[in-house]
Parts: C-alpha cells; structure tokens; sequence
C-alpha cells in the first residue's frame, strides 16, 4: 500500500496539468477506482474536467465524500528548480515536483487508502464517493461548483467531505480547517474630469478625491473576532489612475479591496458600510461586487469528531482547528449542508519552486485518511 | 499688410506640421526674412528644426527677439471638425484650422508685423531678431532650450523677447503674462512585499501604506501668494499599483505629483518638505526628480512699460499681467537674463476641435506687434 501512493503521486506529478488541464491525470484515477467497483461519472464542463464516483454500502445512510484536484499552478522559472518540476525525483527522502503537496500527493492518498478499504472491506455499510475536478487553481468556475450544482438537481446529498488541501504546518494533521472566510470583492471606479495639470480648479482630481475614502477604509474596524472567525481583513489589490504623462489630471481612478470575513459579518452589512463611506466622502462612483465565497464552518458533529480522534490516536494530541487562509472548494460543498473537514500534507512549499513532499508523510497521510475511512463506515 | 497676415497664417495651416514636425513651415519664413535682409541660421538638432535669424542695425545696442513655434499639437477626431484642420477655411470673419490660434497666426503676425517695418526702416538701430522653433507643444527637448544654449556659448544676448503664445483671455491683448510658474514633477516608488491577499500579515502592502502620506501631501499648505505669483498648487497625475488580480498584495506602487510654483518657494525647499513627510511616514522609497521649468518673472522694464503702453494706446486699458498656466519657452530665455513679455490671440479655444481665430484679431495682433517693434527701436 505504501509504495502505492508514492508510484501514484509520482505517476501524476509527470503530468504538467497546468490548471484547467487535466492531461490524462484523471484517467489514471478513474481506471483504478473503476476497478475496484467504484459507478464512474464524467462531469465536465467547457476547458475543465471533473469526475463524480460512488461506491455503493449496504445502507447507504451516509455519504462519504472526498475531494480533491488535478490542476496545479505553473512551475515558474524552470532552471530554479533543482529537479525538473514534472520529472519527479525522490532525494533524501524527499519526492520533489510540482503539486508534490498541492495536491496530486494527498489526491494519492485518498485513492490508495480507499483502495485498501475495499480490498479488505469489498462490501460495506455506507456510500463512499470521491470528487475529483481540474480547475481548483485557477477560476474554479467549471469545477467543483458545476459538480456540486448537478448533484444538488438530482437530491443528492454529501454528508461528510474530507478535502485534501494542504492544512499541516510541522506534522502532517497538526492543524486541520473546518471552515474558511468568506471573500468579496469590490470593484470600484471614481469619476472625476480630466484636465490640464497647471489649471487644477477646472479638473476634478480623482486621485485627490479618494484619498480621504481610503484612508477612513484601511483605518476602519469592521468587526471583532468570534469562536471561529477572525476579525474580517481589508486589503486594497489594485489602484489605477492616470496617463502616461505628467500634465494630465486623470478623468477616472479604479481602485479594487478584498475582503475576508467569518459569520461575525454579513456581505450585506460590509457593502452598506462601505457604500455609507463613500456617500460621506461625496464620491460619484460605481461599484461593482464581486462574491467569491462565503464564510463556512463546521463547527462540531461525527465528521470532525472522528477525524479529531483519529489524528490524537497517530499523534498524542488534537490537532488545532482553524478558519485561515484563502478559501477553498469547500465553499461549494458547504451548500449541500455537509459537515467538512480539510486534512492534507504540510503547506510550507506550496506553489513555490521545489515543491517537495517528504515520503513518510506521504505515507502517514494515507494511513489517517484510511483510518477516518475505517471510523466513519 | 494686413491681407498678407491672413495669407500667411493660412499658408501655415494648411501644413499639418504635428509635433515635432515642421513639414517646411520654417521655410516659407526662411524665405520671407532672407527677402528683408535677415540672415537666417538654421539649428536643427534631431527631429526638431529651430531657426535663429537677425536683422542688423546701426549700433545694435539692443536685441529684440520675436519667439514662435511653427509645430502644433494633432487635431484629434477629423470628423468632429466643422472644417478640415488642414484646410484652413474662412467662414463669417473667423479662419479656421489647427494651429490658428497657437500659434500659427501669432507666428505670421510677427513676420508680417517685421516685414512692414523692415520695408519702411531698412536701417534702423536695433538689432532684431526671430526665434522659431518645432518642438514647443511635445518634448521640448531640442528646441528653444538647445537654441538658447547655442547662443550662451557665443555670448549672444537677447534684452527683450516677446512670446507669440496665446495669453489673451476676451480682446487681443487684455492679457499678457510677465512670467511663468516653475514646474517639478516627482515620480515615487513605495517599496512593500508581494503576498496572498488571504494573509495580510506576511505581506507590506504599498498601497495601505502610502495613503496616510497622500492624505497629507493633498493637505499640506506649501507657501502663500506673492505680488507676482500665486500659491504653489500640487496634483497627483498618476498612480498605479497592483496586478490585474484580486487576491495578491502588490510588491510596490508608482505615484507620480506635480508642482506648479512661484517665486516664493525653491526647488530645494520643495523636495526637502516632500522627504520630510515620506520619512514622517516610515515609507520605503525611491524618489525621482524632474525639472520642466523654473519660474521667472519679468516684473518691470522698458519691455513691460513698452508692451503696456502699446496697448493702452489700443484698448484705453492697460493689459492684466500673469504668470497661471503651464509653463512655456520663456523658461530657456529667461537663463539669458532677458526681459520677456508673452502676447498672443485668444486662448479659448487652443488645443480644441474647430481652433479658429478672428481674421480682425489676427490683423489687430500685426498692428501691436508693429507698435512695438517700432517703440523699442
């Protein structure tokens, strides 16, 4: 079982799946899972590929879901790499390549820790399924929500969901996710009126205009933390304004603020504070709003009960939950009121050049999926 | 005479010598001025043809110099013109056509203007003479300035120069100005760190922490007005920051502002205020400087007392005296210690579509023109 899943993580690290592309990558996952009994649906949508597939128990009462990704993020410079990032090279223990961890090492472990479920347990009392798509990475709009969508159509229900994102920070399952902050975006634009530099009492200043917004926005406090969420964040991402030309008052400023928020907040809430602002400071403005994913929290129930006990059963102590970070597919899943829990490989590495996983923590992350597997059927 | 300014002005228009291109305006001058005993020299330098002339006269005790552009800026949108820009067109007593006003038709004014004198006083005293440049109204980099500099090292001197530029505000020469603003741009780099937009304390992002130090600059009081100029006005003209993405704190940040300024504040105080406040804030930069121009002012002299009397003859008034707007070739004549006085059509509609000028003001123009020339000589 072990030098399955890393033959199976080196097997897709060769596959440059530069996200959307798949490559063949779920191929190979298919073929196995079909071998083993798995009902096997392609579910793809325009450039991305995606695969729904069940094992069927005897009851059924309970689905069992994992999750994961094909598509990795570019290999960057090439020549910085010490091996080729899609020739995987195990040295000193160590396998590198791209999407080593993020997540072709834990998608492995999930496929060999099932496969060593049901060669020993070839009928079984609920449904285990495995969620597989090939655009995690980049727009994630063909993926896992288009899955989620089509399942929610025909009355389908998810009640666990183990995502293998990378959450382990020294040990692989010290820290876990069991929710994620909400994102929204703002795209704003501030109209003022163009005009020649040395005359600025016939231009409206944009720049000059917004400055005061801006700075009321980075000092605000939008709210204080609770049990699961941190306090909401505020970062301006863009700001652009002006010709290439030093005696022209720009015409219009675009400027664009993310935030991160937990259930302390609502996105209703932020955008009338934020609208509140803008009236103060007499802007004209449009604002254009965009909501890449609400908050979502799994906050108790048997999912991440077993998993907890499961982790303090390999390591001596509960591993630590947390709601930090970007968000994650599991933003869609949350839809279908399934508990979930993320559990994956150690993160320091992730999408950075020599992106690498160390052999035995690719070995122990099989073993506790199969472990949670083994808890919860 | 006064058919013969019309003649010329339109001669000029219909040459669509965009700048920094002549397309042989400056010989059509060329010719005029060898025809009344100019000798002319031409100092071209790269894309950019200047012309340095004089008329010699008996003791040559003063120089007095007539400074044009022949190049003009581009029409924009062909088809919102009422007439062709090129095609220069007469319709109920105004011609119309690109360059009309600035400063084609003050340039044929002054020619026209030279020529009547000449032809009644082929020996006078003085010496007279003719700036003519291409590259006014773009770089200005191998124009007057590079002229000016030609003179320096043969220790020409000009004591009066009278400037064509349009400073005419509702009757030909209500308006001159006796001087110009300085003009100092700085283009600022703020250094922070590239981050995930999720993980806002592993980042420094440039665009928060900048915004208190915009805050202030757009409040800050620089000096107050004195006789001859007004307040030091400050506009931010760009800034850019950000990829085209949302979830990545910027590396760094570009601004770029600009100071239009008078007699009452230097370079040097300017740029200290600036890093004061920069360092005030903790930000990490780098900070480049440019000079376009520094002010000067002509604030008395046998040129202003000429000029102003000439059109008190005219007008009944004496002309208001200025030193708004952008800055112009004045900047260079000023390093040779001359007394400059700028005096041209109305500026109403310079750099806009349908630019016309009155036929009336372009004759009126010649006869000031022709005033002075013959109280200075």
């Amino acid at each position: 079982m072990l030098q399955s899943v890393v033959n199976l993580t080196k097997e897709l690290i060769s596959i440059p799946s530069i996200s959307p592309l798949d490559l063949g990558c779920q191929d190979i996952i298919i073929k196995r899972l079909t071998a083993i009994g798995f009902l096997v649906e392609k579910m793809n949508f325009k450039n991305t590929k995606n695969v729904w597939a069940i094992h069927k128990g005897t009851s059924n009462e309970k689905t069992i879901t994992f999750l994961g990704h094909t598509d990795i993020v570019p290999a960057g410079t090439i020549n910085n790499w010490k091996f080729p990032p899609f020739n995987p090279t195990i040295s000193k223990g160590k396998l590198f390549g791209r999407g080593a961890v993020d997540m072709k090492g834990a998608l492995a472990a999930m496929i060999v820790a099932i496969e060593h479920f049901i060669s020993s347990n070839p009928i079984h009392n609920q449904r285990l399924s495995v969620i597989i798509t090939s655009d995690e990475e980049s727009k994630a709009t063909n993926g896992t929500v288009k899955v989620v969508n089509t399942l929610k159509s025909r009355n389908e229900v998810i009640d666990y969901c183990i995502i293998g994102e990378p959450t382990s920070i020294n040990i692989v399952g010290d820290t876990i996710k069991n929710g994620r902050r909400g994102s929204l975006t703002a795209n704003l634009t501030i109209y003022g009126k163009q005009g020649h530099i040395a005359y600025p009492k016939l231009s409206i200043n944009p720049i000059h205009n917004i400055i005061p917004f801006l700075n009321a926005l980075i000092k605000k406090k939008w709210d204080v933390s609770n049990t699961f969420f941190s306090k909401t964040t505020m970062q301006i991402s863009q700001i652009h304004s002006g010709l290439n030309c030093s005696n022209i008052t720009p015409g219009n400023l675009f400027v664009q603020f993310n935030f991160r928020f937990g259930s302390q907040i609502t996105i209703e809430q932020l955008q009338f504070e934020v609208n509140q602002l803008l009236n103060f400071f007499h802007l004209k403005y449009s604002i254009k709003w965009v909501i890449s994913g609400k908050p979502f929290i799994t906050y108790k129930g048997n999912l991440l009960d077993t998993v907890q006990h499961v982790i303090k059963n390999f390591h001596g102590f509960l591993p630590k939950t947390s709601t930090s970070g970007g968000t994650s597919d599991g933003r869609f899943i949350t839809t279908m009121g399934s508990e979930i829990v993320e559990l994956g490989l150690i993160n320091r590495n992730i999408h950075q050049v020599n992106e690498y996983v160390k052999i035995s923590d690719l070995k122990l992350l099989t073993l506790i999926y199969l472990q949670i597997i083994k808890q919860l059927i």
